[in-house]
């Protein structure tokens, strides 16, 4: 169902020939007037389709999406820019919009030019296929080294939101290799989407990692169309926010376990902390270390090696600070630390997810981290993945 | 030769039983009178050892120097910070020395007590054990899960300067599980060691690493007994600062290249940076990519992977700046993107050393990182690393 569980959307998914044979292009369309916005990698490099969608997004509300898995589109130049603006052009052409209506997302290999002449002229069918059930074949063409489709609805009183998501490499804040499109029949106001949707992206797909790489294309994308024709009240604003969360939060967790290689999925919490945004920076940083991952992946409650990371996390120019006497740990539950002295325990750490609880015991500062483990499987498919 | 290539140093290794079978504790001294000084981790948490030496080099100048292999002593407690001094304590006596001339380095598990009831008893024979030929058995005794020892001696004219390090996993600035002790019979002033080793130890130990991850152990310590008796002059002193550095860079090359599972040895160079900070701060970023390491595994040139790190290098507290199209990249000397365009050709890096530089366009800002590939050996390696 996913991103056509709303009322109003229709989507399409197919094979054009970009990847060799998995489906590679989908479109998403809005069958009403829509609202949207987005989020964005704050990657320095941003590929071409993030510039065109910032551009169209300044200009009007978009109305329909055209994806592609196999290449990114980014680091491709002046002709990266002209082929993104290109494949908008064509689908606008096509489904009776214009340009700036319509968003284009990529992912795949950088450095490599889109193939138009594969592209463009799969666009018809594409339209031609769109359809109020499509949303399976949409969230089914915009994968890569995902091996599984990532998809979610909530239903609310008399109003609907759903999405889905790819990525399972590169997954890092802000956002990396990671495309997700949710919709909603809910009313929303021109500029409420991108609005909407920070929080939710912040508390989700901005608290995952997988190998701590922030990719050039991440992008959320969140389309209204009012199609539900619901009264807005405090209590269904309130409702339509829990909704998006829901769908983030389901989404992100599904691309951690997802995870290129991920045998193991670990939850992160950092309390005590001075406040939020160091306890952000230490479950960061405990996240993304290659030790502490490849421990997840042996079962092994190696706990120093997340004490190192802890020690080492940059947080406002340096190393965040913090008492090692003060600190305690916990695995499953089970404290191996309790204020900077070990404990004689061996905690099972045998099952397929763990979590790390990490006191530091100077305030009320907490937050938590998603992360996979570090495995052979991660090191084949990243070793192997063809440019 | 290592630590007692230099006059006037005698250096001894042997097998205690803190590990099952290889060499554990080890210990270094200077037969005359030495000034000495370091550099530890910045890590938060910082082992008992490192405290301990802190506080000794601020009351005297170090005369020996203890080591000790598979337990780091560090997350230890008060217990933890007690057998290092009773260590330290011990040897002292041995050695007719007071307590506060004698350091301790520790490396090994974290969260582990120190089996004092072994290494107490192993002190006398190491201490009788100390010859000026026993700095290949000290070197052996530093290793954990190094494959080789690492030794280094250079000859200058009338004095020599030496030196040994361990480390080849959580290997990362600042100065991450990886000990090193320098040794020369230059003649140096109290206060000297320390503020000569900080260029050298910048420039090479801080500029390496193999998983992103910094000890609670690093340490660096230079010994100088001025035993040569070589008079000093401002060419003495310039080749003394070389024979250092030169020290320091191989035996910082050959833990990069000893690094868990390390198959290739990448050159990572960022120039045209807006200064070397900067530079460095986006060497480091590609340096630990996980995906830039796996892709140098599979000898596959990805480059689009090191665009993705250099765009999301944190620098003063966020991404540090670039411009897409000023950037260009070579692997191996061929160019693969110019001014933010690609290039259609395919690099050849299928040997095992690599270069990789990148190039922003932007100003004279220029760093170098050394690194090592990601591979199936580091995860099994990891992962089974015993707690």
């Amino acid at each position: 169902m996913s991103v056509t569980a709303a009322q109003g959307f229709a989507a399409s998914g197919l094979h054009c020939g970009i990847r060799r044979k998995k489906p590679d292009l989908c479109i998403v369309r809005s069958l009403e007037p829509a609202v949207g916005g987005g989020m964005f990698t704050r990657n320095r490099v941003k590929a071409a389709p993030v510039l065109l969608n910032q551009s169209h997004l300044a200009q009007t509300e978009p109305q329909a999406i055209v994806a592609n898995s196999g290449v990114a589109n980014a680091a491709t130049g002046e002709r990266g820019k002209l082929n993104a603006l290109a494949t908008a052009a064509e689908a606008a052409r096509l489904l009776e919009l214009d340009a700036e209506q319509v968003l284009v997302l990529s992912t795949g290999v950088i450095g490599v030019q889109l193939p138009m002449g594969i592209l463009l002229p799969a666009l018809p069918t594409a339209v031609d296929a769109l359809s109020p059930d499509g949303g399976a074949d949409a969230a089914v063409a915009i994968m890569t080294t995902d091996t599984r489709p990532k998809e979610k609805a909530v239903e609310c009183d008399g109003f609907t939101v759903g999405g889905m998501a790819k990525g399972s490499g590169m997954i890092h804040p802000d956002l990396a290799t990671m495309l997700a499109v949710i919709t909603t029949d809910y009313p929303l106001e021109p500029g409420e989407p991108a609005s909407l949707l920070r929080p939710a992206v912040n508390e989700t797909f901005n608290s995952i990692t997988i190998d701590g790489d922030c990719s050039t294309n991440d992008t959320v994308l969140l389309l209204a169309n009012g199609t539900s024709a619901v009264e807005r009240t405090a209590e269904s604003d309130k409702q339509f926010a829990d909704a998006i969360m829901e769908v983030c939060d389901a989404l992100s967790r599904e691309i951690v376990a997802d995870g290129e290689g991920a045998t193991v999925l670990a939850t992160i919490t950092v309390s005590g902390a001075v406040d939020d945004a160091q306890a952000r920076a230490i479950a960061q940083r405990i996240a993304i270390s290659p030790l502490v991952k490849t421990a997840l992946f042996g079962h092994d409650p190696n706990w120093g090696r997340v004490l190192v990371a802890a020690g080492s996390a940059p947080y406002e120019g340096r190393y965040a600070d913090l008492d090692p006497e003060c600190v305690s740990l916990s695995y499953n539950g089970t404290v191996v630390l309790r204020a900077g002295s070990p404990e004689d325990v061996r905690p099972d750490v045998s099952g397929p997810s763990c979590t790390i609880d990490l006191d530091l015991g100077l305030g009320d500062g907490r937050a938590s981290y998603l992360t996979s483990d570090l495995t052979y499987d991660y090191v084949r498919i990243n070793a192997e993945y063809t440019t």
